[in-house]
């Protein structure tokens, strides 16, 4: 009907254009024909419009298809109908505000050529294939319930499927009534200590000296005091948690101290559970990526000694991608009914599909065998950092390298931050260990870099790891 | 080798009975083993092993082995290795708290019978094989920067699907830069109002009469103060907004009202708009169900009038199902900065899989073909509540069912509560008008029940509204 048109402009005395293509039966089209006309100004407010029976006529189509479209564009306020005056566009509508991009600076600084950035798996690495086939699966088995409202505890599919990995793979015990499903680290921490007041737990807590600024600074919004404990060759110094101020908490990385890189030794491990039972203080336990261990075993989670004073947090940011926002807490039963509370009458949160996916991943196997195939790769990655620094930086060696996604680079006193410009210029992006100490931290303040040798794609490891090399001070 | 068990069981003098099933080689086996014999309290605290040398001959496995399995063991603060005394069982690791079942009750009530609640759509009718589509054709395109940290804005895939679905489909005026995902309604009023102070927008927020408690005490939470607007038969009462105290912005459901059912009339309408405009104040729309409306198209969005002066917020709860947790800001141009930096650096909650799924989901057409055979569900269920009431309630009429999922049924003053009652009795679930009122509202209090019937499995439907039949109170 589109050269029926030249009608409609004529009528209303202007060059108008009405754009009929797009789907839908000729009400819709017209709808939507002058609802874009008056928006964009080309129908200016206060024009008449036609009488629906005279556009009818001269569309060549139903009175009542005409005189629905009207009534569809006044009750969105776009037209106004008043007795006497017929329609007219409503003054309201214009003069539009044109659509514009906003002006904003880009969200995020431009991609540097290499990103030694820790934190991240190779992201070309999800197992797709193996996620897929468990999404099927998940979604053919799932009772219709599934798609109803959430249990706020998460699936029970996910929480038994945790219950058995976590038993072995982290020698965490659990059953399916003490894990609490979140969407990740950070929001494991917010359900604890409450986004402004109101948490299930208290400050002050103790944290390592060095550690992620994005967690304290979540402890600062919610009103948590944190206190940092120095870090020596066997991990945080747990004899300061009864010096000077008293803590309720001990926020702790035991696996793989992030970012210094060492295990908690065992007799900081027994001494923590020691200082927990005796202060009736909470360990909190932040197993970021207990799954990689490259010499050994790994070391088992300290929730294993006491799991009513530990809770374990867990995610799969690092296992399998930071865009799956999954994680869970094990949680004392004390705390269980708290969390829970916290959370909400409803999962609002972490979406049901992941859940049964994940849930069916573990079940199959394939999340232990995705595990198994990256810890080979990044700890073929962590061989070719520790050669090529061996071949062309022997003067600085490498810490904290038996497990995780990323290596310490002690560095020459005062030339910490000359060799993050340094790399920088070499379109490397990494950070100095600056970058993680908390601003109370009393312990000496060592120059160093943190590497995270997971993050880039397997093509580029080798030239960012030259990039590295380059950039680094001297010998 | 289990046989070989026996003699460490009496190295041990004791009837230690070690679990060598499993998978793993020997050194796991025997790790394992031991993990579980010392945390059962089969092997107590203090008690000495034999030495590894003694252990592998016994075993007839090589020395290596066992020296490895007790170093792990202590590594992780099983065991204890002290030089000339061996190795022994630690003394934290037990007594261990034997993992029991939490006593508390069951967190839900017991599921009724019938379920006529609001604000769920049929889970059964989750459309698990498109999803599996758009889900595969995602997951085989998506780049592989997907599975790295998420841009906080949400993927620009799925804001490009929203910004022409909501024009196409709600009238929204919208680019993707204008578009914020999040995991939901509750969400998104979190990132606009915060938690407890530093939110973005600041209060007192007028609010309708009747809506979701649970709002309002997201609301009350932020330290938000929600001032009641009356209610009438065109909806909010929008000239309240100048009167008494002065409110920075105004919470509305204009396509239908929730719960009491009508859509904002379009002289209101233009009314909000014109007091956002000369008072500066801002309207959040709350467009919870508007794809569901019956009896002719869909009233547009609010925002397309003045998308500077309105929050549009929308979610995929009533349209696909709440466990999917993706909902969506369009934000007035001056707000986006400030809600992207309240939702943080990264992507947190709104999972990349869902999000990438969906996008396909509209752009494939699969998304409208659901709402549309799910619209034609509802009406079908919502003319077949009328007729039931026609045929055994007809002193009871049905109000707010030109859209929607829910109906509201005005009762005799005084019955509300009884009815709701009986209703139990009757093992149906639903809730009363009352449930939804403001505590400070002041318009009148009509007695009435809120009727969800998407809610139900098709199959029960026809039974839940014969229990509904029988709880209302005779005419």
């Amino acid at each position: 009907m589109s050269e029926s048109w030249v009608n409609l402009a004529e009528r209303l005395g202007s060059d108008l254009h009405l754009e009929l293509s797009g789907a839908g039966g000729r009400r819709a089209i017209l709808i939507r024909a002058l609802r874009d006309a008056v928006r964009e100004g080309r129908l200016a407010p206060g024009t008449r419009l036609p009488p629906y029976r005279s556009l009818a006529a001269d569309l060549g189509i139903a009175r009542n298809t005409v005189a629905d479209a009207y009534a569809e564009l006044v009750a969105e306020g776009w037209l106004t109908a008043r007795q006497g005056s017929g329609t007219q566009v409503a003054d309201r509508a214009t003069p539009p505000q044109r659509t514009r991009v906003p002006k904003r600076a880009p969200a995020r600084p431009a991609t540097p050529t290499y990103n030694l950035r820790q934190g991240q798996p190779d992201a070309a690495s999800f197992p797709r294939t193996a996620w897929l086939a468990s999404a099927r699966r998940a979604l053919n088995s799932a009772p219709n319930e599934a798609f109803g409202p959430g249990d706020p505890q998460g699936r029970i599919e996910l929480r038994r499927a945790l219950t058995e990995y976590l038993g072995r793979a982290r020698g965490v015990r659990t059953d399916p009534e003490r894990i609490v499903v979140c969407s990740g680290f950070a929001h494991g921490l917010r359900l604890l200590f409450g986004s402004g007041g109101g948490g299930v737990l208290r400050g002050p807590l103790a944290v390592e000296s060095y550690g992620l600024g994005f967690h304290r600074s979540i402890l600062e919004t919610a009103g948590v005091r944190t206190v940092p404990l120095g870090l020596d060759e066997q991990g945080a110094r747990i004899d300061e948690l009864t010096e000077g101020q008293r803590v309720r908490g001990v926020l702790l990385t035991p696996a793989h101290q992030f970012p210094t890189g060492g295990p908690l030794h065992p007799a900081r491990r027994t001494a923590v559970i020691d200082w927990a039972r005796t202060r009736g203080g909470l360990v909190l336990e932040d197993d970021y990526d207990g799954e990689f261990r490259y010499d050994r075993e790994p070391v088992g989670a300290v929730q294993g000694l006491d799991s009513e004073r530990v809770i374990y947090v867990g995610s799969v940011s690092k296992s399998l991608s930071p865009g799956v926002r999954l994680g869970w807490l094990v949680l004392p039963e004390h705390l269980i009914d708290d969390v829970l509370a916290a959370k909400g009458e409803r999962e609002a949160w972490a979406g049901v599909i992941d859940q049964l996916t994940l849930a069916d991943l573990i079940e199959s196997g394939h999340y232990d065998r995705h595990i198994r195939r990256m810890r080979q790769r990044y700890r073929r990655r962590r061989d070719q950092l520790v050669a090529a620094l061996a071949e062309h930086a022997p003067h600085i060696s490498p810490t904290g390298v038996a497990a995780g996604l990323h290596a310490v680079l002690r560095l020459p006193p005062g030339t910490e931050q000359s060799t993050t410009k340094a790399a920088a210029w070499q379109g490397l992006a990494l950070d100095g260990l600056a970058d993680f100490r908390h601003p109370d931290a009393t312990m000496s303040a060592p120059d160093g870099l943190v590497v995270g040798y997971s993050t880039p794609p397997e093509h580029t490891y080798g030239a960012a790891l030259e990039a590295l090399c380059r950039a680094l001070p001297p010998g």
